[in-house]
């Protein structure tokens, strides 16, 4: 009998839908039900395999789920946790996998009006710069890690079993403070972004945006791949990580400030040992 | 009988042992001759079939030569040219691969005294993040740009002799003034560079830079792809492209402080406008 018997995908794109196509594949759970707003994906996950059925609406579908995946975008746990809050059977498991954790860890306690001790904050560090249920491939997770950031609230068995989700789909799983995954997060994927999107904006909203991309080559466009992403949940993340987000960005425009004063000042010595010092940090990185 | 009679490759390294492999691939050239001061780079390329043999006296080599590739690093091309200036055969025509062109142009005509004729600046818009010789492989150029900036004193049939030995190896060559090539790579290269190298050495530079780097995924494997390279190539073009550079730096310094303000007002409008913007351009630009 697989450990999961009726799994609630809340969201079906390329997280949530990759998920269950992958926990199909390992044979860890028995039947996948849906939940979305629009139709078209919905009929979509479930001609791809993805799911069995699909719902519109969340708080019938979780009646009969023993492990219910928040997949939407950050910005709307609060107003999905409202309307299952009823609805959640008392022995479920409810996880997310949101790229920001102390909001979305406020908005599931402000909309069951306490924090649920099933709920384990969850994100998987996967994804491509592709949405929908169309992009989804259950091997997306294989080899990555997972960051679960358990409360003092978090019911140990609760965890133990979203653990083992991960698990069978190939993921490490590893556990972390909320505060600490929201910092890290902002470093290495939230700044990132705003990175590439700023750079390609800027150019774009210059006269000769067209002449200037063309010149751009093969580092460019590796760099900027991630500007690809999906604009409303980089909304929500920025709204939904802020400070962490801003702490970021001010670490960078310092570093930034040095940069400048190193050309300006032509401090080639300055400049190799700034270039050192990241080459050498991303080779052992990426090695 | 080949193009390229005798082919001098001042600088055997990626750019100019690509170019040399890939010039011999289509028969464009006769005999190759490199120029270098690591001999165990230079026997690598001997081995490697790049050149057919190599002398560590860049005057001597290019005194047989109808075709001299510049193929340096931007900061010694004033002192390769004063140790070529009296042995350049007056017909032989010269060019480089800088990825800056101006302050190429300026070293030229001090080296020499007087601009050249048969000198046509040029910039290959191509590379990967490795170096050396052992990294050449002769498809590099295949559909790529190469940038040739010729001035006014330049000889019509030593630009078409350029021209066409691009083309020879599969790229496609535009022309422009050197200021515009200057403005433009620092926009699309030279300043995704520093981000890159800015964003991981701000990262390498914390405390617990190990475990940071341990949760970044693959977005940041790309969008730090280009931090693993030359840090003394891109000393170089800091100190010979610094006032493009510096005004690309302020230009996207003006779009993270929009972005930055549009992140502590939280106007969700604002962020959606300027990742949707970016998306777009993005999109169009790889599709």
């Amino acid at each position: 009998m697989p450990d999961i018997a009726r799994l609630c995908i809340i969201g079906v794109g390329l997280i949530g839908g990759s998920l269950a196509l992958a926990l199909r594949q390992a044979g860890a759970v028995g039947s996948v039900i849906g939940v979305g707003r629009s139709a078209a994906n919905l009929e979509e996950a479930v001609r791809l395999g993805i799911i069995d059925s699909y719902s519109h609406d969340a708080a019938t579908a979780v009646e009969s789920a023993d492990m219910v995946v928040l997949a939407v975008p950050v910005g709307s746990i609060r107003p999905v946790c409202e309307q299952i809050r009823d609805h959640l059977p008392a022995d479920a498991i409810l996880t997310d996998v949101g790229s920001v954790k102390a909001d979305v860890v406020e908005q599931v306690r402000a909309g069951f009006g306490e924090l649920p001790a099933r709920f384990v904050p969850g994100h998987p560090i996967a994804g491509t710069e592709k949405s929908g249920a169309a992009a989804a491939f259950p091997e997306l997770y294989q080899g990555r890690r997972v960051l679960l950031t358990p409360l003092q609230e978090t019911f140990p068995e609760a965890l133990a079993k979203v653990r083992r989700m991960w698990e069978s789909v190939g993921a490490e799983v590893e556990t972390m403070t909320v505060e600490h995954h929201d910092t890290v997060l902002a470093a290495t994927s939230h700044l990132p972004h705003m990175l590439a999107f700023g750079l390609v904006d800027s150019l774009a909203r210059q006269q000769d945006s067209d002449e200037i991309f063309r010149y751009a080559a093969g580092g460019f466009r590796d760099f900027t791949r991630i500007a690809s992403s999906d604009p409303v949940m980089w909304r929500d993340i920025c709204m939904h990580n802020g400070p962490a987000l801003l702490g970021a960005m001010s670490r960078f425009e310092e570093e930034m400030a040095e940069l400048r004063d190193a050309i300006e000042q032509g401090d080639s010595d300055r400049l190799v040992e700034i270039f050192s010092r990241a080459k050498a940090a991303r080779d052992k990185f990426a090695g």
